[in-house]
């Protein structure tokens, strides 16, 4: 244990006196980086396949489920798009430098808020390789150190990525131990890494429910943490039938599996009747299982009953709860009650409904006669995103570079003095 | 224990629900309240000087220390200061509603990035009652409810205050529960308190350290707190001789107690023979008491050695610290080392060597030629403060209304749906 804890430090500390040296590296300097580091994994694809497919036996071995090893496997393809990730992150803007605001007092002070990194963040993640090199490419354009603990059934492909991104880091004059591997899969490592604020600026944890939770509850160091995402489309009772259908069927069927997905649809009640039978049939074809409240029952036959618990739940699958409500009110009502305050949406004609919807539905992200789907950093013009948080505090939504730094006041005077 | 667990949980619940009201409250609405408590609390003063003095008699009763009975005592100058603090709130423009950021997007998606309130902040304070009048008057302003839990000494005097606040906001229309009291002093009410995410978004620790680690190292809730102060200004050897003797003695004399004054002053060694001498004269005269290193002792006699433990002091009194560098790097490994990245001042005529020092000194607020005394809400031009963070994360330095907000994504559209 004490082992453990003074591995964890060392690196930590590693990584925050290489945090002040890359906070100075040039844009020009992180970009050439990047794109060496994009370079080296496309020609470098092989060795770092040969070290996945350790990986996926031992998961194999383990008997895991078909899902996980699915996220754990790099193939040719995969390669490449962790790449071209990362010359997509060249292409953005850096964050660090930018003049936020500018005041100057009316004693002559000349004050400057500016974009600075956040420092060191620790990354904590499950098995997704690409994670490690994605969160690497956000961290070191916006001028951030990285203590990375990836999931250990990926420790093979993460060190052999780690390797490469070092070779890309080093030969690029960027500071040694501005990313930093855990290569321990002891999970006591976890609950040293998120108590050493000294070191450590922010953690961020990309993985499971249960993962963020401990972390959230056991952190002395700030968490920007993504939660889940229980998103509701609602159809107005004045919304265009066409705009409804599409836009409902896009937000569940088009990648029910991710976060901004569609888990619950709320219809009102004078549409509902034309509105469901139809949409439920194109959701059936489309292999969604509807569960629905006793109205819509009534409406559809042989559907499964919504249960309570069905309201809170994120599928992450073909699964769609519906309820039919009398009011805009009860549909708001439903979403915060319910909802995970990620992505929600209101179909209709009526600006003034939907209006009142945009104020009063309190979510990262609120939509008016569009799919929820659109939830997502690139989307939304930020390029690459870190994650999605559903937090208030620091960012909220889509994550994007400029998340990831702080800023300081620069303030320049002439001998200023308080009276 | 039980009991606790619940009457926290109510309170707690009973401002998330005000928060959906508060957050759609007007302007108009809210400066209302905000004059009205004003006016309540100057017409009110007899009455809150005899609660006040309930919490004095126990307090010299239990032999409290006389600066703590000086933080607790409310007179009628202190009064009339709470209700033009939130006179000057009123005049501040609100946050809520600006539109930080639009985006149109190439599919026509027009996305907003719209500031809202944070929801519901619980604030953790001490012996000073004007914390109670002051947050709530910043966090009425931005839109946000907030769940007060003040220090024991000062229940009466917080009792009466929040009694006078919550007629101001009834008569005004705000919404039942913007203002909830924790009339209790049992201090594990701070650990339940800590522990709802799901009804606080925010805690807001203000007071001593421990009470801050506490909290940082407890909560599940995103806290934001300020550090303390352990702040330096360096003498550069290309010093103005006038400007480094007024502001290093501005920095330190001016106001001892507070976290932006001076701790340690760092002089050059080719500027030290000469300003040395003259400067500790006129702090001995201020009657600074003077902790030196080797050199400075060597340069000015009769004072007391600084001991390694010095330099991480923060001594919130007319005491100094002192040390002769030999050059801008070793002032700058000082400063990383020993401080608390609050506030740190180059003196120097060398644009160069300044500009380096404002880029490389990883502090909240950094100054070349001015004292750090004005790291302030209101010095800095955004009204009231908050606090001040020494966090990178949320808000660092001064935080004023903006940093009591969140924000979330308005996004419009006409049909779109994800490809």
């Amino acid at each position: 244990m004490k082992n453990i804890k003074n591995y964890i430090i060392k690196k930590a500390e590693k990584s925050k006196n290489a945090s002040k040296k890359l906070a100075l590296i040039s844009t020009d300097g992180k970009n050439r980086a990047l794109s060496r580091i994009a370079g080296l994994l496309d020609r470098n694809s092989n060795i770092i396949i040969s070290e996945n497919i350790k990986d996926i036996k031992a998961a194999e071995k383990n008997k895991v489920s078909s899902a996980l090893i699915d996220r754990l496997r790099l193939d040719e393809k995969r390669i490449h798009l962790m790449a071209d990730g990362l010359r997509q992150i060249v292409e953005l803007p850096d964050p660090v430098g930018e003049i936020c605001e500018k005041t100057v007092r009316p004693n002559g002070l000349i004050i400057e808020k500016t974009r600075v990194p956040i420092g060191v963040i620790g990354i904590i993640y499950e098995s997704r390789p690409n994670v490690t090199v994605d969160s690497v490419g956000l961290c070191l354009k916006s001028g951030n150190c990285t203590v990375l603990r990836g999931g250990s059934e990926a420790i093979n492909s993460n060190r052999i990525l780690v390797d490469i991104i070092s070779q890309g880091t080093y030969s690029s004059g960027i500071p040694n131990g501005c990313v930093e591997f855990i290569d321990n899969t002891d999970r006591s490592i976890i609950s040293e890494m998120i108590r050493l604020p000294q070191y450590i600026d922010c953690i961020i944890p990309r993985g499971g429910e249960g993962l963020i939770d401990y972390i959230k509850k056991n952190s002395y160091i700030p968490v920007i943490a993504h939660g889940k995402g229980v998103c509701h489309t609602y159809i107005d009772k004045d919304a265009s039938f066409r705009k409804a259908i599409e836009i409902s069927f896009n937000a569940k069927v088009q990648r029910p599996g991710v976060c901004n997905a569609m888990e619950t649809l709320l219809v009102h009640k004078d549409i509902a009747k034309v509105y469901l039978p139809i949409m439920i049939e194109k959701f059936k074809d489309a292999k969604v299982e509807i569960r629905g409240d006793r109205l819509t029952k009534k409406i559809v036959n042989k559907i499964k009953p919504a249960k309570e618990s069905d309201w809170y739940e994120e599928y992450l699958d073909l699964i769609l709860s519906v309820k039919v409500v009398s009011s805009i009110e009860d549909a708001i009502f439903h979403i915060e009650k319910y909802g995970s305050h990620h992505s929600d949406a209101i179909v209709t004609e009526n600006k003034k409904t939907a209006e009142r919807f945009l104020k009063e539905v309190d979510s990262a992200s609120v939509y008016w006669n569009a799919s929820t789907r659109f939830t997502d950093g690139s989307e939304f013009g930020m390029g690459a995103e870190i994650g999605i948080s559903t937090q208030k505090v620091h960012a909220r939504g889509p994550m994007g570079l400029k998340d990831l730094t702080s800023y300081k006041y620069i303030v320049r005077g002439n001998g200023q003095i308080r009276k």
